[in-house]
């Protein structure tokens, strides 16, 4: 028998008591222990809880007791959840969560009281929600070298993208929806702003190449800018909008780390990965691309995601599960106005003619794009793949031109 | 240092010893030890490679070095590998293998004497080649009962579909490009007959539901049935064909499994998975479905895949890796004319209004499906869900009535 806490009874905390009860024979028969919860620490007050008799507003109750050696952290947010894991692992107990927000920003430090510790320190759940994708990429991509990962990492956003594609929304009222249905908080600044997704690329980032990316070193854009004419000009392109996170390696050694809106290929598996759904390709250099989809949000698949760590954790009291990265550095990942891409650019202008011949003396050749019912004056094109500082400086000079800048996607090559 | 050899110079064998030589610093960090290849077990002669010096014909040489501890089985075939993998376990040696046919046919006594001498079996790579799904289905999920998968689990099938499907090309033409890409090999009859997709979903139905499901216990049909005219009803459905592999358990305790092609609808993951690539969907009662995309074959995504298992296996060698399912029964899988299905039938009349009548005296409500440039007297449509058995029945009355059936296809429902 094995003794856990589940600190936080929300969401995924009630979840993960649902599964461990509702599974628990089968549990017991692959962890070849009995998983007993002794604790779930809640400030809240459960009386008709079933496991009302378990519930402590005390977290040193948790941490003095040695027989619970493993604690689940679902609380979410930065503080106490911070100090508590700290705790935790200084304390003898293995830790599991899903708390992307503190793995992103103080993983390296945990995973380093964990291994001083000989213990294990677990986030399985905080990417990709029921997809299995921390293991994949630590474990069976172990052989490659990972060139990049591009994601889907944030299902409210595809889901308002979804709709603002397939059924020609725009972005407030695919928001109201997404709201209405419970896919979005009624704060949605995380999600459609990127940092949700931000979070989530720094973990994959840090786990692939095995140093820590802090979501503030990472250039983040969300989605309120996109419009219907830019899904009609991506579509003319030959895709869709997708609010990609990114990472690379570079030559330099450094990464590139981006999360914006991109124009996807619909040849790429990613263009077809809608509504709240997640995907996330993976290209190594000996496997190629691997693609992981599902849903990457949700009570039951990310609790499913924490308990199938709490598993792994009761089988590997003895041998760490090897999982680690190292502190990051400032100029570890690359300033974003060095990556090389190409990139959607829409605008208006009172001569068009005058406006092209401009526009290919700063860019040279230039993809052109077209849609039904284009206003006078609208021009999009794509440019050539340069520098991002490089086509900043020639927007620059469009705009001293006299050409209305309106907008500008990149386009993704992963 | 660890001293492994491989058995078998091949396609997958040259590649895991590339993978293993390029990759030998990443790969020693990883596994915390250098994985060093002492002998390579192969019946011919390579002077020239670099590698000479390590060649042996003898099994025995490789059986009796107490210093290797992993064996690298890449030979295929089902004789003499089984007798050199059991050998090997039972001399202490941990066994990584990408062997379908072996661990389809032996997996459960092969996993029974791995656990009864405390080592390693693994076969990431007999499935999906470099898409990791073993690690994921039986740990990830772990939480989880598996409601059923489904998988496009052989590229050369895929590939041959997806021409006929893309480009309207004929079964023979599709075949005689892919024997000319080197996708299928001079003999395709083990891919295309659905022998190979029969053993791999054996493998994960066995892992799955933890109980040995034997390659003859499965129904398995081929694609060389499949014409242009089902591609086209297919797309007038609102699908595609594709050969699928399939595991469902039944409320019985019993497992329902199917290899044949199936009409896909085009909502479905699995849809857009074209070319040589595989996708697996795994629906799990908590994570929903969850869809594993990549190259299912080739030399150096399977060898990733065997390189990963390597790795694993010597950061496990004081606690074994939980992988197991018990012997199988001959009632296990429940008989494939039980299975309720839709099915897709094409018949050719000579009166079609009599033919309507009739087959709507015997089905009931059927879906009727046109085409464009149907000839006179060919009827196309979809049974309601009826056991197999019930339908084969009716479709027998059919063709006593004077109808010829042509082709039946089953549609998909997972």
């Amino acid at each position: 028998m094995v003794e856990i806490a589940v600190m936080g009874y929300g969401t995924v905390g009630s979840g993960v008591v649902e599964v461990l009860t509702k599974h628990c024979e089968i549990i017991a028969k692959r962890a070849k222990e009995q998983i007993h919860i002794k604790y779930i620490l809640d400030h809240k007050e459960f009386p008709d809880s079933p496991f009302a008799g378990r519930f402590t507003k005390s977290f040193d109750t948790i941490l003095n007791d040695p027989e619970v050696r493993i604690v689940v952290e679902v609380m979410g947010g930065l503080h106490p959840a911070f100090e508590y894991v700290m705790q935790c692992l200084e304390h003898g107990k293995s830790v599991v969560t899903s708390n992307k927000e503190l793995v992103a920003a103080k993983g390296a430090e945990l995973l380093k009281t964990a291994q001083k510790n000989n213990l294990n320190f677990l986030f399985e759940a905080s990417v990709g929600g029921g997809i299995p994708i921390i293991r994949p990429i630590s474990q069976c991509l172990a052989a490659n070298e990972v060139i990049g990962i591009a994601g889907i990492l944030n299902g409210t956003t595809n889901f308002i993208l979804t709709k603002m594609i397939s059924e020609k929304m725009n972005f407030e009222d695919a928001l109201a929806l997404a709201q209405k249905l419970g896919y979005a908080e009624r704060n949605p600044a995380a999600d459609i702003d990127g940092l949700d997704s931000c979070r989530k690329i720094c973990i994959l980032a840090s786990l692939a190449y095995g140093k820590h990316v802090y979501p503030e070193q990472v250039h983040t854009e969300g989605i309120r800018g996109i419009t219907g004419i830019d899904v009609d000009y991506a579509s003319a392109w030959g895709g869709v909008i997708k609010l990609i996170s990114m990472v690379k390696r570079l030559e330099n050694k450094k990464v590139q780390v981006i999360v914006c809106p991109m124009f996807v290929s619909r040849e790429n598996q990613l263009a077809t990965v809608d509504d709240v759904f997640n995907g996330i390709l993976v290209r190594g250099d000996a496997t190629g691309d691997v693609v992981f989809y599902g849903k990457g949000a949700g009570r039951l698949p990310t609790a499913s995601a924490v308990v199938a760590d709490i598993i792994d954790c009761v089988k590997h009291f003895k041998a760490r599960k090897y999982l680690f990265w190292e502190d990051g550095s400032p100029d570890y990942v690359e300033d974003y106005r060095e990556n090389k891409d190409a990139m959607y650019v829409r605008l208006n202008t009172d001569d068009e003619a005058a406006a092209w011949k401009y526009i290919c003396s700063q860019f040279g050749k230039v993809e052109r794009l077209s849609r039904r019912g284009a206003e006078d004056g609208e021009i999009a094109f794509v440019t050539p793949m340069m520098k991002e500082k490089e086509i900043t400086e020639r927007l620059e000079k469009l705009s001293g031109f006299g050409l209305q800048i309106k907008n500008t996607i990149r386009i993704s090559d992963l």
